[in-house]
């Protein structure tokens, strides 16, 4: 497309693609080497098209210091975790960058670093995409693209009373690992500090609980918005009610450290479950699948807890050990 | 995903999601209405899926001045361009906002509005997306969908020495408009402007031509980067040269007008051949196929126009009647 005159054009867009993203379309056909205007996908007779996006901003979503090969990584991870919630085989993905004129040759081989490697980790590819430069922050969007068994996908409307409220890893990370990247959490060591930081920079998209999910979960998110947000993106799309209990969140040792140290247990636990960024994934079963589904996140190396219960009727409701906790305390807002 | 709590947040994302983009998923089951983690399209056996994506960013693609509903329709269609250069039928899109806080209510409605218009007319629905605050330039992507019967795509691979270069309407309109649009063109009657202004604000997506492409084009790409560059494009892609006749070139009664007044009638070829944002399709067929392709064109109601040859051998080759212009002249430079 054309730009108009005035724009900065420290890199060129074609160098940059042919040498920097061309290779990551490797093993693809799809792609046709970003030779073409699109990619093109053969039709999967009995599977459907998982397909998510997410947008990320500097000064929003990531902090303007962060290096650009962890930025590029959380940029797939986040959409990794949404085809995980999903139930979805990652296949695949389109990247769109508008590149400020801060970043330069390096900063983009940074970027497309991080993309080849946790392509590797992840086994996707990419397919095409779109750069621009941009007289603002560095602005990045992922499409990822993932594979169900017909009819397969594990959605978020699926949810009925009687399920039990399920979540796996730890709850609140994130929150804390923002805290500790802008260096505003205090009483932890620094290894606990680094660690929540890590986690906040580079989540771990819960990818190998898709056998686990499609198996036994009747509905899934990840927990992107944090869990009493997503928890109550499923009661929505499931017109159902979800009781949570926050003291039986899945808590990480740096976040049980940091617990210790807060005046007011309820409130912070309400803080923690109304943080975003963790890339858990919350989700409901039948009481009879619960040990199915717990045996076969163990076979994946994770675990899930019970948190909740869902119940007739609409909305969130939040207690501690079965006593409700006034919704003003919680923080949360309902969607 | 968790935004850092500096950000401004002037409108409520749930709210303007459900309330203004919700509706453009009506008769969308893909979308799940917006509810959920992703979109899910079932496999359509025998038929390939083409996905392109284009970002378009204030101040680069567009002036900040221009209304919002052009802007989002231009969006569209920037997309749809693409995908009618592939011959694929046009099924739906995944969008992403970047919104600034200038952005409030009226504006996202603006947008919204132009989504619809522009659903109506090319029959595509909204299957997802993600939207952000942003502190720079409203920054937008959409990612579209199109079908093709499988192996039908027309790539930008396949041209053969002996095929005619042909390209459908008129030339130049794209930089004119352009011009026109930054008021920074002159000895042109105010509504020749205006037109020019429109077709660069409005691009018309060549969607219907796709039935002659499929069934008479060996190659094709849209001229979104200029001409030249998308030709360009072709040769590389297919590994053949590509002979350009400036004289041959297909321009609009105000390109033409434009055109009379300027002293270098070589240089101003050049620079309407170099010019991006026509949104015309570029296209190569055998010699026996450019008179079928042209009636179906014609039957679709569009002009196809051969302007130029394929032959063996590598680069771009410009001329004016036969004769070569020097490529310093051309302003090109290979991709």
């Amino acid at each position: 497309m054309g730009r108009l005159p005035q724009t900065p054009k420290p890199v060129d867009e074609f160098d940059s693609i042919a040498r920097l993203f061309r290779p990551l379309t490797e093993g693809a056909p799809e792609a046709l080497g970003l030779m073409d205007d699109a990619a093109v996908l053969a039709s999967r007779p009995g599977h459907d098209l998982v397909i998510t996006t997410d947008v990320m901003v500097e000064g929003v979503h990531f902090l303007p210091e962060d290096p650009l090969d962890l930025v590029a990584r959380k940029l797939l991870r986040v959409n990794l975790s949404d085809l995980a919630a999903k139930a979805a085989e990652p296949f695949a993905y389109l990247l769109n960058a508008a590149w400020p004129a801060r970043c330069g040759w390096p900063e983009r081989e940074a970027f497309a670093r991080g993309l080849a490697e946790d392509q590797r980790a992840f086994g996707i590819r990419l397919l095409g995409g779109d750069t621009s430069s941009t007289p603002g922050p560095l602005t990045v969007s992922v499409t990822a693209l993932g594979w169900t068994p017909a009819g397969a996908m594990v959605k978020r409307s699926g949810a009925r009373p009687g399920d039990v409220l399920l979540v796996s890893g730890s709850i609140g990370d994130g929150l804390l690992g923002l805290k500790a990247a802008r260096g505003e959490i205090t009483g932890l060591s620094a290894d606990k500090a680094d660690w929540l930081a890590a986690r906040y920079r580079l989540p771990s998209p819960r990818v190998e609980l898709r056998g686990a999910l499609r198996a036994h979960a009747t509905a899934a998110a990840d927990v992107s918005d944090g869990l009493m947000a997503d928890a109550g993106h499923i009661g929505e799309a499931s017109g159902v009610a979800i009781s949570l209990d926050l003291d039986l969140m899945p808590l990480s040792d740096p976040a049980k450290a940091w617990l210790a140290f807060q005046p007011d247990r309820a409130a912070a636990l309400a803080e923690l479950a109304a943080g975003g960024d963790d890339y858990e994934i919350v989700c409901a079963a039948r009481p009879e699948a619960v040990a199915p589904l717990a045996a076969a996140a163990r076979a994946a190396g994770l675990a899930v807890t019970p948190v909740g219960k869902v119940e007739a009727g609409e909305g969130l409701r939040v207690s501690r050990g079965g006593r409700p906790v006034e919704p003003a305390r919680t923080g949360w807002r309902h969607g």
